[in-house]
């Protein structure tokens, strides 16, 4: 009785439409980021409690290496930790998101340090850690696929943040530019291997439930940002004061 | 050049007033439940975030249970476990949270389900386990001091509830009453093990910052429900509409 397993290209439909419903492009603090409706202060608030995400990512993707049964998985998953970590030549994603950090007046000594982060960043980015961790290496694969929708908000980003404030600029934005081609290769890949390794229709709702998951951690920092810097603008105790 | 050891009278100075400065009775959102200013719904969305609380307390317990090193301490912290989950004869404050959320007209199995959960919720609380799990049983004992604060909270939240709702009444609340002798009691075993087993200043730091974690989970927590559900009023895709 239970559920027929889904075909590659159903199983890829219902990627889809989690994101089309969940990705945190439709929060409203990323309207109001894309829209330039933000102050300084505001973008500051968003980079610098967006710094923990990007520099837990290859914390959690190296997690993930050290789970990947074989070498081409963990060859893939090098290339994602060369990505982020950098090569010692060309920078990674973290040091490049420094560059916008810096670029918008904050002190890397300040954001690195993580004292003005927000906790409900640190538990929701602490999830994800967790979770690929703990749960299967099919789910922690999937829950990497927001990247699916990533292209699409990065050039909204970019081109409405350059429009709408003076204080960002295309190198300040440089953080963005690589992941427009790395992306889709990260995709290409994890795709792939979830609509080939999810062999049951228990193991393709796992896939479902670890893209959900990874939606609403991306959502929650929107909230907690939102709720600390927008409306009703109350940043918790201790957290950054523009 | 470490800064010197404090006193176990000033150590006690330093986590109230950690509590002074953090606890979540300084919430808004609290201010709203207990002064009578929300509707059902939103006492609904506190009760039903708040259950995933109360019932991951006894696996947190559990967690520290089997990292403690005496008889005399696993005794002491069985003794808690027994509160939350109950003899078999007397219900356990997990039970009576669920007496709560049925008297405010929720289903058990919508609530146990923790389908309507927010996701911030979920992730404030899993931190708080995994903190239990990895970190020192010092700075995990020193996490439980939370109750210090609870017993006014909970006189507060009692009493203004039962005035304000007609909708609740001291059955429903009945979760309340064990809890104001528990906590006192908890509190006393645990602030003496950790002005007692913190013998340098860093071992002092550690406790002040656990303290300093836990206060910032049960904060994030009400940041979370005030955004969902007071203002702007957000829930995020998928949880709880009242």
């Amino acid at each position: 009785m239970s559920a027929p397993l889904l075909t590659p290209a159903e199983l890829e439909a219902q990627l889809r439409a989690i994101g089309a419903e969940r990705y945190h492009n439709l929060h409203p603090f990323h309207r109001l980021l894309h829209g330039g409706k933000l102050s300084k202060g505001q973008v500051q608030a968003w980079a610098l409690n967006r710094y923990y995400y990007q520099a837990s990512i290859p914390a959690k993707d190296a997690s993930l290496l050290a789970r990947l049964p074989s070498t081409a998985l963990r060859r893939e998953w090098r290339r994602r930790l060369e990505d982020h970590d950098g090569d010692g030549t060309k920078p990674g994603g973290v040091e490049r998101w420094l560059v916008l950090t810096r670029g918008l007046g904050l002190e890397d000594e300040y954001v690195t340090s993580l004292r003005g982060l927000l906790p409900a960043t640190r538990f929701a980015v602490d999830a994800y850690v967790h979770f690929v961790r703990e749960r299967t290496v099919l789910e922690a694969v999937a829950s990497s696929l927001t990247e699916m929708f990533s292209p699409a908000i990065i050039s909204e980003r970019v081109s409405g943040m350059l429009r709408a404030y003076d204080f960002v600029d295309e190198a300040t934005l440089a953080y963005f530019t690589p992941r427009l081609t790395q992306a889709p290769q990260d995709v290409e890949f994890a795709l792939g291997y979830v609509t080939r390794e999810a062999r049951t229709r228990e193991e393709q709702e796992a896939v479902l439930g670890a893209l959900r998951f990874k939606c609403d951690l991306l959502w929650a920092q929107l909230d907690a940002l939102h709720h600390a810097y927008v409306s009703p603008g109350l940043p918790p105790p201790g957290a950054f004061v523009p």
